[in-house]
């Protein structure tokens, strides 16, 4: 089924419509929200300092034309990439700095529960749809095409999470600076009619978890899949478990057995596997609705590993990166080529079984492009990482390796997956941390070290992603004596 | 000068009478204040759920007197041990399940500003007490009396803190918990008079520091001490920098010349250094008053080096061990031998380069005996971590090595320094936290790891202590569903 795309489709001037109408309801429903009536944007960094400051927002608004458009990128096999960023896409979307976008996210992990997650909803099915004959998207993952290093399917090896874009940002270059708000978000309805009213996710503890080797009770090794029910209006502020199950060897519909998730978005089997229901009973799971991936498009290679986060982003796996939060990204290719994938319901700080609540999420978004000329003796002048902003706090994002691109050489895509610690990317933070301090806050670093050990805390962002993660937090306030 | 405990001091009777009257309005303030007028200790875990049921806190009472007793344990060179714990020291108070005690916590970095940290205060005057003839604590570390090892004095080369203490808790034996809860922590005002209302504390930006490796500014290396004010009434949430100087050599009373800070409580001369005021200007550090080292004896060595946590808890420095926090420590040794030091005025998670602002502060603890044969089947059954409890939280505490004593063999207290990473630590924290919810909430080791993933944050509680910290933390109020 076409997703009012494909004017092949036999139905689509049917699909086209309902596509249409979704889109003006999101629309209206967007302008009519509170966030629009409060004020917009505007409204926005008025709680707190903002690395914005109001000369760079008005040299920023020099690049943009006086009416912000609206635009809604929806999720299905024509707009999204699975499993890698490249510079060699055709963007799905072009915009101009200060507009607003809504960007559908699947989650690729919606094959473990389909009825669940694919059944009846035409954008996600038109991403999934693998038969004998055809694949939605074929690709999946930076990996060969031919498939000769595993046998697994094209792209296998590197990579996992469905990104829908690139979006392109007219007027960005190398050097530039993208500042992306995340307005709203909100998780993407079941579809299945048996299920109203109610979303889902999978959570899979897999043998990339840091928990893998070290397990205690038998079966040993073994993966598991946990579905969760999340409430679709997003009042409700827990999520639930529904069941789990041990992964047991999927056949999938090209007659490759997965003994192990080794493969993204092998349909399960549910005759193949025991579903333990009543698991987790009375335990309310916090929803901390957020994206995993959301980056910019690297320039070192034409295929990147959507795993690894780097300098430009991707699957940096906070779940501070949520609704409120603004991330800064530096501009390494022309039009930015952003992407949004690995929406999660919830994850706790490390991600420690290898997954969060991978649920599929709507999330509303401004962009703004700061040019490079226009941040010199700025807080982002030169910013090489990828650096959160919320209302309360700024976070640096230190990884084992900054650059692991550019720092390990030819073969940095499977190196990195020896290499990380958590050791290194607490270095990283710090370093990044020290730099934020002296060049955003003027301090000497002497000020900036003693500053960090008493006022800044370091957590695990994540250790599965093959780049490991440590965040340094600092509160704002912490400068509300004036500015140094 | 004496405290009013030496009886050859020809001032005693003067000293004594004020040493009482001081503890005698500590004791009437403790009484009259909110925390007893509002229900006292009963009312504290009010707030949530707490890991002492019902039953269980009917259990410890029968090893209580009808009737709690107050205690107040000054700090003097007589109620003070420096730089390490000992199974070998006499008890300084002895008090029952149920007791409530103050105790004074010194920071061993008030010689690096005596004249706001010393100068005055009869209690750190005896402990700092130094000339060429007679040093008021003698020992300073688990090294060796001779000062063999280094030169630098007698305890030198392991263990820094000095620690109030040891507290005996009658009836206490290994295999116990003690729970500890700490009922209210106040700064100890300078008793300067050119410093009315105000608290000081040092931050040491030192060799054993994470940064200390990784300088960018010249000169290189250095160690840079940075003096904080705080509000000695605790009424101003910040504290601010006053001025840093660099460490220069200090030859101290005995002659021995510090090119580094080597020696714990060396008297810094400061005609010899240059400070540097106008620092960290319009900035505002938090204030999270704690105890950077609250822990009972371990058994496994005669002297065991104050630096390193393990088992039986010691210098954790976990900034959320403060007011209103409950710890859970097992007891190794008969009484326990609990002792209070390293007190913080602030920290972040990590205590980067290598200190908090070090600060004396006063503790207020009941202190409650559960026996081992009351545990069976609780919480609390088998613990062997100091594990930590909040009105919002549950935290355990993973260590590189979690019992380093037992674990690295005969020369373990050297080789501690040399092993450490926060990986380790990772993993130990994923241990006990597995292990807390599958004892505690009764969950399959399937559910416990999916929910690790989904709703524990990970954090790197210090990464300078020897054995290096990471704590897990998980809400309470994931239970709240009722208990699974």
């Amino acid at each position: 089924m076409c997703a009012g795309d494909d004017k092949n489709c036999p139905d689509f001037e049917l699909h086209h419509r309902q596509f249409k109408e979704t889109l003006d309801r999101e629309r209206r429903s967007f302008l009519r929200s509170s966030f629009a009536a409060a004020g917009g944007a505007a409204a926005m960094t008025a709680g707190g300092i903002s690395l914005v400051t109001p000369k760079m927002a008005a040299a920023a608004e020099k690049h943009q034309p006086a009416q912000r458009s609206y635009h809604h990128l929806p999720a299905n096999a024509d707009t999204v990439h699975w499993g890698y960023f490249s510079k060699t896409l055709k963007p799905r979307v072009e915009i101009n700095s200060g507009d607003f976008i809504t960007i559908e996210a699947l989650t690729h992990h919606a094959n473990d529960d389909a009825e669940r997650m694919v059944t009846g909803d035409p954008g996600v099915e038109s991403v999934y749809l693998w038969t004998k004959e055809k694949k939605g998207v074929n690709r999946r993952g930076a990996g060969p095409m031919d498939a000769s290093l595993f046998g697994r399917g094209p792209g296998e090896g590197l990579g996992v999470h469905i990104c829908t874009g690139p979006v392109y940002v007219r007027g960005a270059e190398e050097g530039d600076v993208i500042e992306l708000r995340i307005i709203d978000v909100a998780p993407r309805p079941c579809a299945n009619p048996k299920y109203p009213g109610k979303a889902f996710g999978s959570n899979a503890a897999a043998w990339w978890g840091f928990h893998y080797k070290d397990l205690i009770t038998e079966p040993k090794p073994r993966e598991v899949v946990t579905i969760y029910e999340v409430d679709a209006t997003g009042e409700r502020n827990w999520a639930r478990a529904v069941y789990n199950f041990t992964w047991t060897p999927q056949t999938d519909p090209s007659g490759v057995v997965h003994k192990t998730i080794d493969y993204p978005g092998v349909p399960v089997d549910h005759s193949t596997v025991k579903e333990n229901h009543g698991i987790l009973k009375n335990v309310r799971i916090p929803v901390r609705p957020h994206f995993g991936v959301i980056g910019l498009t690297p320039k070192e290679a034409d295929f990147v590993d959507s795993i690894p986060p780097s300098y430009t982003g991707g699957n940096i796996d906070n779940w501070r990166i949520g609704k409120g939060a603004t991330m800064y990204y530096p501009v390494a290719v022309e039009g930015g080529l952003l992407s949004v994938g690995d929406s999660h319901a919830s994850q706790g700080d490390s991600e420690l079984c290898g997954t969060a609540i991978e649920c599929s999420l709507n999330g509303t978004f401004q962009v703004i492009l700061h040019k490079k000329a226009d941040l010199a003796g700025t807080a982002l002048e030169a910013l090489d990482y990828p650096m959160l902003e919320t209302k309360d706090e700024w976070l640096v994002h230190g990884f084992s390796f900054a650059n692991y691109l550019s720092e390990l050489g030819p073969k940095a895509q499977s190196e990195i997956y020896n290499k990380s610690s958590v050791d290194l990317a607490l270095r990283d933070a710090f370093r990044k941390m020290r730099k934020f301090l002296m060049t955003t806050k003027k301090l000497t670093e002497d000020e900036a070290i003693s500053l960090i050990s008493l006022g800044v805390d370091f957590g695990v962002t994540q250790v599965v992603d093959g780049n490991w993660g440590v965040h340094a937090v600092i509160r704002k306030d912490i400068f509300a004596g004036g500015e140094s």
